[in-house]
């Protein structure tokens, strides 16, 4: 089924100890889509400027990603610097520029308009709302990333668009934060209250845990030998996630663990490659031959 | 079969968020004995001072250890104080005092000699070395536990005990720092050069890692509702896990999962009260239950 993403398009900036690129194209909406892309079509709204070319729209041709949405603005594309230390969970950020993105007001192309399947990326929940109010029909399930800044200054906004997301996807801190509540279970069933009836804590590199009704699943991270660069695993995760979903057009305890697995599948791909490097070279048989991967670094018999 | 433990029994002070004890049995060797005691028969070596009375070692009575090699000498017991924050992640040690543990030589009874399970926990790995040295034949299975300070003050010591032992258990920053080596995968494969043919990766809330020839197995810790006091998590996995292997009397790619989820599982328990309070109550069917909470946590079909 359809899938729909909003969310940042972005040039990065990016050192690690393993190397740097001063301008590799990135963005939630952009690892997103590019991660769902292997599992069904995707419709992406956001915004560039004026110095977004059409080799960087190469990264979105030849896949299932509709970019009819993908606004162009007089001006510059948001901007992102960061610097990762030998331990990759440090990271400095050097700029933050947003550019284009400062005034971006997002409007749905009519074909989007039916979409069942929504991701939220981390934006302004005022304008995560207004994407979902352009839905014509209720879809069938919207999942929300959100960060500390959003919780921190816009909490009345945030709270209004949660009532009408059913999957938020977090990470520890964030959580914490949200449900003023060190406990990560009791803090879901805080969460719980706010309107989402299931909720993925992201972890890094020790992987990510999801809790709906009374049921709880954890996927570990994939122990990697390279790991170069960690920007966009969690937005990799999440349309590895959510493109696993729209694919099967069912959403169960079955298809959410296998859509844990699958986004996680997704994020360690993401993090061995510098920027989309890694991720846009995937065959469907290396997705497959990694989950099976997680499958044999988490089952046992008792 | 049989299953020997040299390490420290403490007097510990500890306060949570959720409470606080002035003066709570505890120790590694305490900790490890109690938890593989669900499984198996264990024989404790370690030293105690004067003030530890027969209500002190109440806790032993009844369970399958045997206190023969827990020496008394002149003198106190090992005493630690310590203070966990709101994020029980954050501890803070008020005192170390070693007291009789200072001048701590470990003798094997002879009862114990003919062991094939050893779990050396945390202690000046010199000690360690001398009690398998007191071992009559080759133990079936050495595990060992190391921290921060014997990796930096007695390297030559600590690489010496490593060459004789099978399993060694630390958590993640000990791995890194043992190895030179940030990636986890890279480090085990350093590790395994030193002696090690297992390694147990622990890693808090989070779970824990095993590495061994060329599988990986990765267990997440348990979602818990209730966590009062962290003390002693480490010491009763290692105790689940050895208590459950030496219980088996095999050592292979199953039972070694199978030892990492009773291990978890005795590490959740441990945490959910203060001290040894949750822990000493156990019932059996308790033990069952939560490893197939551990199932039902983890499983997945593609």
């Amino acid at each position: 089924m359809s899938l729909l993403v909003v969310g940042s398009v972005a040039f990065d900036a990016i050192e690690t100890p393993f190397g740097k690129v001063d301008r590799a194209l990135g963005g939630a909406a952009t690892y997103f889509s590019v991660a769902a892309s292997y599992f069904t079509h995707v419709n992406l709204v956001g915004v560039v400027g004026e110095d977004f070319t059409p080799k960087d729209a190469a990264i979105f041709r030849g896949r299932r990603i509709d970019i009819t949405g993908l606004e162009r603005a007089p001006g510059k594309t948001f901007f992102w610097a960061g610097r990762y230390g030998q331990d990759l969970n440090d990271r400095v950020t050097l700029a933050t520029e947003l550019n284009v993105f400062a005034n971006f007001n997002p409007r749905l192309p009519p074909a989007y308009r039916g979409c069942s399947y929504v991701f939220l990326a981390n934006i302004d929940p005022k304008l995560q709302r207004a994407v979902l109010k352009q839905v014509s029909r209720r879809p069938k399930l919207v999942a929300l990333d959100t960060m500390n800044y959003w919780i921190e200054r816009t909490p009345a906004e945030l709270r209004d668009t949660l009532k009408h997301t059913q999957v938020l996807m977090i990470n520890d801190a964030e959580t914490r934060q949200l449900a003023t509540e060190n406990n990560l279970m009791r803090a879901a069933g805080k969460i719980f209250r706010m309107g989402p009836s299931t909720l993925v804590i992201k972890r890094g590199e020790y992987g990510a845990m999801m809790v709906h009704d009374r049921s709880v699943f954890s996927v570990p991270g994939f122990p990697l030998w390279e790991v170069h660069d960690p920007t966009g695993a969690g937005d990799s995760f999440a349309g590895g996630f959510m493109g696993y979903l729209a694919s099967t057009g069912r959403v169960n305890d079955r298809t959410l663990r296998q859509a844990m697995v699958y986004g996680s599948v997704m994020g360690s791909f993401a993090v061995e490659g510098f920027g989309l490097d890694r991720l846009r070279r995937l065959k469907r048989a290396e997705i497959s031959q990694r989950a099976r991967h997680f499958w044999r670094l988490t089952q046992f018999r008792l």
